[in-house]
């Protein structure tokens, strides 16, 4: 495909796909359920022009509607195409006659299919668009949005779950669907500003948003699943500017089993490569490969918030602090079965947990500060502080026995800013969203896991990004 | 310890602790917080009849209460200790001279102290016990609870999610942070009959749970949590008891690694032995071995759901059903990377799917049913029916790709029983207790989980128990 041929797009080449300031929906609807009506519903919170066309309504939601893009009183930075794929074609022409910057096309049957007639039309919507100087995201995609600006270009909902803080990640998914179920972490208290999905990828695809990416200061860190590209070598250029930028990407490759891979060509039409070669690239640009994507999120999350406390390449150590000896006894596991140094504390943490435990507490690593402790959170604080201090660990793991909202929370939060060093809060209550779990997330410099095993491979993957590869 | 050359205890043996018709709660307090106050709280379902002992007060919640449990009218089946562990011992003896059937003991500060005299202080109240023929539980234990009659003999809060249906659990683990977080499941739909810890374990330990679960009608399976025993023949007599019964256990075992052996011994005063040596034990009582914590009540609980639909030990070959080609790749990964077979449709089960599916749905394996399929639940509810109907498959895998509670639940779980296949939904989306996950937690031959490695595994050991031990 000649279009991969060119360089990447930078941030301004894309703003007017990820970050218009008009947007024209064009098959704007107002029949519940349909396309239309999604896309327009997906605008509530756009701050920018919105220019609805329909064949059929004058009005929706209060804003006059146009007949066709070619009406539109300016020039759109971004075309939402909910129309059938018989229109398309027309459609993406006007869009370029009328000097419209970018086209979402949600419609599918196109190079995904494997046909012939498929394939050309794919092919015919890619030359109207370069010809045009016009971006084109799709077909076959569920859409982006920018959380932060309410350009939500897209029929799936994606929940709006930006907050301005630290560790706020862009969700970045060649599939739809896939990137609609990671953007509900919104839900349960992520920071999530974009989410990007690229589809057959016919003229955008996840390499150039992960370059548009690293010049964006809401973004901290990204995750990223696809299943294929026809150039790795643009995906190399693309990881290399946002390890530059010094913005972590968690990484999920679909594809690496030959079923997998057979299924990927009918799905976005994608050649998987070898799943080796891909490893290899993502080690290269330290990228962190999560191969189960339930942990993806988390990971990501994790590089995010604590990407400034990164050091040279070197495996953390950590401490584990708990308020259950059994809680502590699975962290030490889990600690070994990935490689991260638990060593003991030095005399003077001894001295210092000795002093803020009870008798049968163990002032060692795991430091077990038992059950008093969840009657008595300023000494979970106070043991925090005590780990945080010894230079031999660079990272704390904290281990959550059951869903509870502490008011230690923040202080904890302070105190790992305070070391530069990461706190990591593992939630091993299975109610998984139950009380405390949002707040925890919301925290700026603690992360929340979910598997003692994602854990410490992140905590791995942090220290060595070059020589790791978290595990299934 | 002489106690360990006793038999197993067998669930007529245990009733006093598991299934008491009268409680004592010994040191029985109204002050919010404290433990008398937390245990006479958590006997608040209970069906049968409660002393409360105390030296101070004379009534508490409208009961009488008594000076001693030498006092009370009735030989009582469990007393309560919520004293602390100075009045332990003394007692421990009124207890046994009351004729009272079991204690449970949560004082701690005995053997996994270490120190000669907390070695000694266990053995004598071990000695009163067994001189009096009476059960122990503890010390240092949360307590336990049979969620089913509400007899909740703990200070720990356990949540009360028994419902009489297919795929109920039980939850034993020595640690009781650990068995209280597990417990926690049942905020999110999880059946859960019974929550027995056993702390230092004394003298009722987890492979006597275990043996009585064996007998216990409600219980389809157990989640097994324990970091020592000092009779591996014991738990594998127990085990195969529950083998016999066609009750299935998944087990995480804690203290594999050194670090971990070590904290053991200061928790509870286990000997952990060699990791190998367990696993050896586990294949051959058919137990599945989970070794990230967080998988283990879902594979617990798909275990349980099945038991009855488990064929001669074989590989299931499953069938992967999505509303998305992404999801139906990743999962396809999944199943490669833990050696489950993914064979194609026969040829009359492809035609069914044509008819189903639109042009662009993929009749093949994974099944693509497009997003056409999240606003048409019928059309996942024939791809389900044809998919369970071809004998290629023991199995299908049907990935959820967001938050949503659809109206073809209850279909896909009489379609699961009238096949004698599982069904595993897989929770795609990061909104991990979001509309719809109840709910499937809550079908009877419908299993939720919430990783596609966590099912791949599970599966895996649902075929054969016997050479597989789910990885990491």
């Amino acid at each position: 495909m000649a279009g991969r041929r060119r360089a990447l797009y930078s941030s301004e080449d894309l703003a007017p796909l990820i970050n218009p300031g008009s947007i024209a929906v064009i098959g704007a609807s107002d029949r519940p359920g349909s396309l239309g009506a999604r896309a327009m519903a997906n605008l509530a919170d756009f701050r920018g022009r919105i220019f609805p066309v329909s064949q059929h309504l004058t009005e929706i939601n209060g804003l006059p509607c146009y007949r066709s893009i070619l009406d539109v009183p300016e020039r759109v930075d971004c075309a939402v195409l909910a129309i059938p794929s018989q229109a398309i074609e027309v459609v993406v022409q006007d869009c370029a006659d009328a000097g419209v910057g970018s086209c979402v096309i949600f419609a599918s049957g196109y190079a995904e299919v494997g046909s012939e007639e498929g394939i050309a039309a794919q092919e015919r919507l890619q030359s109207i668009a370069l010809r045009g100087g016009m971006l084109l995201a799709g077909p076959n995609t569920a859409g982006l949005g920018n959380l932060g600006t309410g350009a939500h270009c897209g029929f799936a909902e994606f929940p709006h779950g930006y907050a301005q803080r630290n560790g706020t990640i862009a969700l970045v998914s060649q599939s739809g669907a896939v990137g609609l179920g990671l953007s509900q972490a919104a839900m349960r208290g992520t920071s999530i500003s974009h989410v990007l999905t690229s589809g057959n990828s016919v003229d955008v695809d996840v390499a150039d948003y992960l370059n548009a990416l690293a010049d964006d200061p809401v973004v901290d860190g990204v995750a990223l699943v696809f299943e294929g590209l026809d150039s790795a070598a643009r995906l190399e250029q693309a990881a290399m500017a946002m390890a530059r930028a010094g913005k972590p990407i968690a990484v999920t490759k679909l594809g690496s089993s030959p079923l997998g891979a057979a299924a990927a060509c009918h799905h976005t039409a994608s050649v998987t490569g070898s799943p080796d070669d891909w490893t290899a690239l993502f080690r290269r640009c330290g990228m962190v490969e999560v191969q189960d994507m339930s942990r993806l999120v988390e990971t990501a999350v994790f590089l995010a918030k604590f990407r400034a406390f990164r050091k040279a390449a070197a495996v953390p150590a950590v401490s584990i602090l708990s308020s259950s000896g059994g809680l502590g006894i699975l962290a030490a596991d889990a600690a070994d079965r990935h490689g991260v140094p638990t060593p003991q504390p030095g005399k003077t943490t001894v001295h210092r947990l000795q002093d803020i435990l009870p008798p049968f507490g163990s002032p060692r690593n795991p430091c077990d500060a038992t059950a008093n402790a969840t009657s008595n959170p300023e000494s979970i604080l106070r043991c925090t502080e005590a780990l945080l201090t010894d230079d031999q660990f660079d990272a704390l793991v904290l281990l959550w026995g059951k869903a509870w909202r502490s008011p230690c929370f923040e202080g904890i939060s302070e105190l790992a800013t305070n070391h530069g060093k990461p706190v990591c809060l593992v939630w091993m209550s299975q109610w998984s969203d139950g009380p405390g779990s949002t707040d925890v997330e919301k925290l700026p410099y603690v992360s929340l896991f979910r598997s003692l095993d994602s854990c410490m491979s992140a905590i791995r993957a942090w220290g060595a990004p070059h020589s790791f590869d978290t595990g299934g």
